[in-house]
């Protein structure tokens, strides 16, 4: 979905097959493999590392490596996720299928988890081994206080909410990015302009997702609406929902909120609320802020390799449908 | 429990000093860390390894941090096993407050290992972060190929067990010796023999505990008993019972075999099965290889400072009772 280069495609389907090499030790971590992973995702994290990476100075297979071990990252953390979304979502009987993907999925990701850390061994450079360590632990800190934070309903502050989106994915886009500058040995602050450019383009990318989780019920792209919501999520679009809705909307969405069925006439009526002006403002007001900010900071890169490939990529971000 | 210097007992404390100050950083957290340490476990492996880790050349702080994250490690996979096995045990309805320990407990589990893992990067040494990265990837596997093997049931082999149980215990206990010795820098060949000391203890380790789960019935120390065997867990005992045991006898075990509740009658012909002559001769022979195992390699080391120490900790894992 991204406009790439054919350098950088080449790349990211070598990420795939190291990915998918590193995996194959066992039978049956193969075939849960293939479970996990029958869709492609967009794999957005490991392409801000190879961008941020670009140098001729490096090894390209390093490169490959470190976009590999962040893929990994991001994998072990969705693997998790399902179990904890699931659990919440699936509060009655689970069969029994349900029951050996949760423990597989559990055990699947701690091997994820340290197949990726083992990984970063090999590549051997301390600096990037302490910045992705450091992510995965904020990452797991942001959803232990984001599953606190829902408990919280009308009372959630914006300011909550974006320290939550900065830990569980702002963090890993920082941490992808800086990484990527460190591994092509770039002076501290370029570095710390990628992890700039990360952090605000990883919120971005946190407000859209939370963004397309509703209007995937006035489109028709073929993916299930309002998951965030039936899973009792507050997230953007709902925070300034909650905001703006009169007593009797807001009552509505709080008695709604964390349903797994939803009537279909109730589903029109949430999307109606979601799509009131103030509240599409707002929310297009915050995800505007968030693009802004990586472009400010991308700016300062004009002469990098990567800079048209990243300018894209934000872009991109901004406007995509899925 | 175990016969330890007052210095060992000091630098174990300390250990549990460090543990709760590194997993303090957020309110939630703290209160979900009480929640999980509750009661404080015997830090077997934080204890072999600062028995290992025993030499005046090396900070005695290196050797808390080493120790503390090998606890932390085997802590993030009690809490992962936990989601595991509740997930397994109880089939049917969950509540809320279990569904919530569910997700915590699978997050909290991520978060310790990632805590452990920049604990690692702090204390910088690369042949240390290499055998704890590949021992967490071994621990998940095991577990992983556990999951499977159960469903082999009475086609399940000895060494099917024996590869788990070096996997999900025996893998950890050897990188828990091994590190040890590689923080005092000791030679290849001493790291090798702390290795093999831990190789083998960690199975023997493995085996008394399932022994124990059925032994918890016949004596009086307050553990629930058949555990294992509610979660459909084949053991060592239940192996060698299996083996043992009549057309009849098989047939009982195999269909309360996962069964949550057990009747007191039927608690009662599990236990008398297990404890059949041969079954028994069997279970204990095969401990007693690991433990006469282990004590052949310690006895390499016999100027070595901990090798009293050692001692008493292989000979104590034999006879302890809980």
């Amino acid at each position: 979905m991204y406009l790439l280069t054919k350098t950088t495609k080449t790349e990211l389907n070598k990420v795939q097959a190291t990915i998918a090499k590193e995996l194959a030790s066992e039978k049956i971590i193969q075939e849960i493999y293939e479970y996990i992973f029958n869709a492609q995702g967009k794999k957005t994290r490991a392409l801000l590392c190879l961008l941020a990476s670009k140098s001729s100075d490096i090894k390209p297979n390093n490169r490959i490596a470190l976009a590999s071990i962040i893929e990994l990252l991001h994998t072990a953390t969705l693997v998790h996720d399902d179990v904890v979304d699931e659990s919440e979502r699936r509060r009655g009987t689970k069969s029994v299928n349900q029951v050996w993907t949760n423990s597989y999925s559990v055990l699947m990701g701690d091997f994820i988890y340290s197949k990726a850390f083992i990984l970063m061994v090999k590549l051997g450079i301390p600096s990037i081994l302490d910045e992705l360590a450091k992510a995965t632990n904020d990452i797991a800190r942001g959803e232990i206080i984001q599953l606190e934070l829902f408990e919280k309903k009308q009372l959630l502050k914006l300011d909550d909410l974006l320290k939550v989106s900065y830990l569980k994915t702002g963090r890993l886009f920082e941490a992808s990015a800086k990484t990527g500058a460190m591994l092509a040995c770039k002076s501290k602050e370029e570095i710390k302009i990628f992890g700039l450019i990360g952090k605000a383009l990883g919120t971005a990318f946190q407000i859209k997702d939370d963004i397309l989780d509703y209007e995937a019920y006035g489109t028709n792209i073929g993916k299930p609406a309002f998951k965030d919501f039936r899973e009792g999520k507050i997230t953007f679009p709902l925070y300034f929902a909650l905001q703006n809705a009169n007593k009797k909307n807001k009552r509505f969405l709080l008695n709604n909120l964390g349903q797994s069925k939803l009537l279909k006439k109730d589903q029109n009526i949430i999307y109606q609320i979601i799509q009131d002006d103030k509240t599409q403002k707002e929310i297009n007001a915050l995800l505007d802020k968030y693009i802004k900010e990586s472009l400010k900071h991308l700016d300062k890169l004009k002469n990098h390799p990567c800079y048209n490939e990243m300018l894209d990529l934000v872009n991109i971000s901004h406007l995509r449908k899925i």
